[in-house]
């Protein structure tokens, strides 16, 4: 069931926004046993079938993993690195799209409008063209010919915008060509991310910290999300959650003049759930950190030698925890959980 | 233990050949119960090591994950897609690499030298670079500028070298700098590669056919021996091996005249372990099919459309099951794994 955050009412089917205009949440009352209620004759995600808004028979065919976690100790602190950009288009939005797919499917819809510039876009075209289901991408006419390219060859009909990234956001959910699935939005793409956590407690137990590049705000709400279903299940304890953001696009954390142009895949300084983020910031007594360039290539580069290939985005989160680290902001020994979100294969 | 192939003695420690010349094989005696030796507190290639020859305190941290499969039923045949290119480098070769590191690490080995042309040179530069230990990559010089710049981004020694990829090969074998791992020789990289069938039994149980893309046969020999413990320790049935090559430069099948661009991965006519696969065809009662860069193109297009981002050499062994289809090669409702090995996100 789907609840309005900002009227309380509730909705049924596939839907991103509620008539008032208010964000929307998928609400379970799961109850029962973590342990007990593990698919684990699966060691992919539908492990985690039991705890997600998707019927068996409406899944897509392809398949995320269970990613690697690779455990670092940094000048004392625990560092826990999660591999998510090993998926099938090479970032962590397959979680989300998997189980969109899935509920697209269950309602019948075969056509969908989505705007992105980057991973999203390459996500659905890519389950979308597995499935069968028509993708309209809206993308800034920026985009790398690559890109554009691969998007094509997954049969995506493009939309190139030319204009700033908002734009290409209006224009998208104006068209009447499909059923627009934002996943600025949409809420059964938080229900994909949320596993990342199911995952993390599977694999080292619980922490006491969780940073998430931070843009739209899709992975840092999954993984609270999903911790709070644990807190439910396992009285696991929730981690203070933290938030990364490019600078000059911070939507959380005070704006700063320089703006990162490294930061791209998060540079959104208006997401619509920031209200709901800056109630987790609060409740789980988290933190909010902003990152230009210069700190940015230096992560990525730290991140190459770790055995990371990661795109640029994704050292964002590395570049926070290492601002943090030199606040002394970890107590010694604590558990941080850093995503790693998107493969730099796409770089070579 | 090793055993040489040709001489039968036995050795110890990290060598990739016999005195005598002959390939060498790791052999372990490992009795007990397959389900009851799983670590199963790990959802990464962990769970294995009980079958490994590696020891928990040398693992590299950088971890392979468990791939996942896609079943999909195509014209009566069962097939299993094995996602092997989600990956820390984009191919199946970090398997073999991951228990190479810890052979390495555990004898003490820091500096190592290997010639490739692609994936198996980046596996083992990005695993050493995380690991600290110096590698000395031996490449033809007509790789790609993008290839050669991440080499060097990986703090590997990259030595170009003009002329043929048997000449590449001569150069490395007798450089002086450090210890030469060639992945055709090398024993233990086998005992990685052999994992993909332990999963593949733990995910979807018995097969009736595997194929794998075959040009040193690392792939093609870790499958089998992966099967041959399952055999020994479950009484699994071993799946009849289908060797897949390139037009032009099999080394199983009968040589063809046409010369395939799009197989390079598996262009090797000369493997040092021709003899051992051989011997694993007559064994299983398999066979080996060779196609063209034409079929190869027609495989990696329809791979791309159920959601398969990869290279045109993972392509392969699509194609071959194509052709093997079309000659009702497989009896109906037969099962048959198909690994996809590398991942196509370079190439964007
Ligand atoms: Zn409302
Ligand atoms: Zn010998």
């Amino acid at each position: 069931m789907l609840k309005c955050l900002k009227c309380g009412k509730t909705h049924r089917g596939f839907k991103i926004m509620c008539e008032c205009g208010g964000i929307l949440e998928y609400i379970d009352e799961k109850s029962g046993n973590f342990n007990s209620l593990l698919k684990r004759q699966f060691l992919d995600i539908r492990r985690y079938l039991n705890f997600l808004p998707a019927k068996e028979e409406f899944l897509p065919k392809l398949t995320p993993p269970v990613t690697p976690i690779v455990e670092r100790e940094i000048k004392g602190v625990k560092v826990f690195f999660k591999l998510d950009y090993l998926m099938p288009s090479g970032s962590f939005k397959d979680r989300g799209t998997y189980i969109t797919i899935a509920k697209l499917k269950e309602e019948g819809i075969r056509e969908v409008t989505l705007d992105s510039s980057g991973n999203a876009a390459l996500s659905l075209a890519l389950f979308a063209k597995s499935e069968g289901i028509k993708a309209h991408l809206f993308i800034p006419e920026h985009t790398s010919e690559g890109k554009k390219r691969l998007l094509k060859l997954l049969g995506a009909e493009v939309h190139e915008i030319e204009g700033s990234r908002m734009e290409v956001h209006e224009r998208a959910k104006n068209y009447q060509g499909g059923v627009y699935i934002s996943h600025w939005y949409n809420p059964y793409f938080i229900e994909g991310t949320k596993t990342v956590a199911y995952e993390v407690y599977e694999q080292v137990g619980s922490l006491d910290y969780a940073l998430a590049p931070t843009g739209s705000g899709t992975m840092f709400l999954g993984i609270y999300k999903g911790f709070k279903d644990l807190e439910k299940l396992e009285k696991v304890g929730i981690p203070k959650m933290v938030a990364v953001q490019g600078k000059g696009y911070e939507s959380l954390c005070k704006r700063s003049a320089e703006k990162s142009q490294l930061a791209e895949g998060i540079a959104i300084p208006n997401p619509p759930r920031r209200e709901q983020m800056t109630e987790v910031l609060k409740n789980t007594k988290g933190t909010c950190v902003s990152v230009g360039d210069e700190e940015i290539k230096n992560a990525l580069e730290e991140l190459l030698s770790m055995g990371f290939l990661v795109e640029p985005t994704s050292a964002v989160t590395y570049a926070g925890f290492k601002a943090l680290l030199e606040k002394e902001y970890f107590e010694r020994g604590s558990r941080v959980l850093i995503p790693l979100t998107g493969s730099g294969l796409k770089n070579i």
